[in-house]
């Protein structure tokens, strides 16, 4: 059933923003200003850190001396000069005044900004994040409770496969080498090998394509791709994951049921013990 | 254990993105269009449509009968004047021309753009999406495989509680009236109503917190804030959801004991039987 449109609101607009090659201002040296540097080396961003060295967080720190896509000013935010050649600004300061400044010099110059801990001068938000490898989740309850939104990160952290960001990570490289083997942007072939690549992604589990090493994947293109099929994960002389290690659904389903045949027998056996006598 | 920079790097910087009162413009009138609409109108933004009549996507019509938050232009995009006052603009059109002139376009103005199926032509992705009232979720796997994020994103709708949505929407309401209670930015009373609310999202589950109403809300409000402490759902007169309605988790876990039993049993009575003759 399709929304109608005055059932749609109060949301945002989740988006997975592209920073490759781009400056990111961070004004700010505390554990807030750290987590968003962490962020933003994530997108391959540029970062320039404006911060007091005194304030800087021990994990700043080690940010600053590691990645030589920091460059670091031991000062204050000194003026629209900072702003230069910047694409995005993320403030963490407890200077209020300061924080709005630079909200409204980002404005005029139409530069993304988000001031932490004051809403009416953020472009955007962050909501609760789980990152591995190439999979990245985002929760956000729109500011109505950063607990809840933190106690369903953990929920789903749970649910999702063990080695999903690996199995991710290494379909992302199936689809490149099929591209190799059958290039060509869209028509006839981009549709079949979408449908291929979709069938394979179906067919296998997350666990099992976290396993293709470069070996397998050629024999996948060889015995999948070019006859139009998906092998099974033993046809390319791989095992299942879980065959070496019991699915945690299956085994927490298998107690119960042992525990209820155990109950079964004990009962049984009294009633009818009983009734021998 | 902290992360080493080096090794973050190959994502995007997941954003909840602010469009209140803002103006996209949408150009296409396809399924790709027609969802990008949906989405723009979670996030309450003003909408201009250009995408010739004949092209329409049913669903897109209906938004366009049913939304005065859009305006609507019967013709294909023609040129700048088409982007003032604009904030953010989305492409879905087949025409790859036309699609990078207007990238280009925006790119000199600084307004954010996405173009579908182009990804240089991106400034940020959509990722794949769950909304249940004020929760969102984005599942994005950096381009590497749209169809694990679905799969990812089926897992997910099934692990996270059925009413989450719903905690989400009276955890706001309680944190507003608690705010009005007890008023002030920052400082120690901030702290302690934060505290509060971390205390009560931590004890109650999120199919109970979405049982909330006004009553039970001045309740837990007077005999739990202003006591410093917070009482179970049956001390405010509430009763717990999984009573009336069976939990899923603890339905289906009951499935496998009771074969057990049954079965344990049937083994048993069969043996002892035997032996009996």
């Amino acid at each position: 059933m399709a929304p109608e449109a005055a059932s749609l609101s109060g949301g945002s607009l989740l988006l997975a923003w592209q920073l490759k090659d781009k400056t990111v201002l961070i004004v700010g040296g505390g554990d807030v200003a750290s987590g968003r540097i962490e962020s933003v080396l994530v997108a391959d961003a540029r970062i320039t850190l404006i911060a007091p060295r005194a304030g800087l967080h021990p994990l700043t720190k080690r940010f600053i001396d590691s990645s030589d896509r920091i460059t670091y000013h031991d000062r204050v935010f000194a003026g629209p000069q900072d702003l230069e050649g910047v694409d995005m600004v993320l403030t963490a300061i407890d200077d209020v005044e300061a924080s709005r400044q630079i909200c409204a010099l980002c404005r005029e110059r139409k530069i993304p900004v988000n001031v932490a801990d004051i809403p009416p001068s953020c472009d955007f938000y962050f909501g609760s994040q789980i990152r591995s490898g190439p999979l990245q989740i985002m929760i956000s309850t729109n500011g109505n409770s950063p607990k809840l939104a933190n106690i369903i990160r953990k929920k789903i952290e749970r649910c999702i496969p063990e080695h999903a960001g690996e199995a991710i990570e290494k379909v992302g490289e199936l689809r490149s080498k099929l591209k190799e083997r059958a290039p060509g942007v869209g028509g006839e072939v981009g549709k079949r090998r979408m449908r291929w690549m979709v069938d394979v992604c179906s067919s296998w589990d997350m666990d099992d394509l976290a396993l293709l090493d470069d070996t397998m994947m050629a024999r996948l293109l060889d015995e999948g791709w070019e006859k139009n099929t998906v092998p099974r994960i033993e046809d390319l002389g791989g095992h299942h994951k879980k065959a070496a290690n019991a699915h945690p659904v299956l085994s927490s389903s298998l107690i119960p049921t042992v525990l209820g045949f155990v109950a079964g027998v004990a009962c049984t056996a009294v009633v009818l013990l009983r009734r021998r006598r």
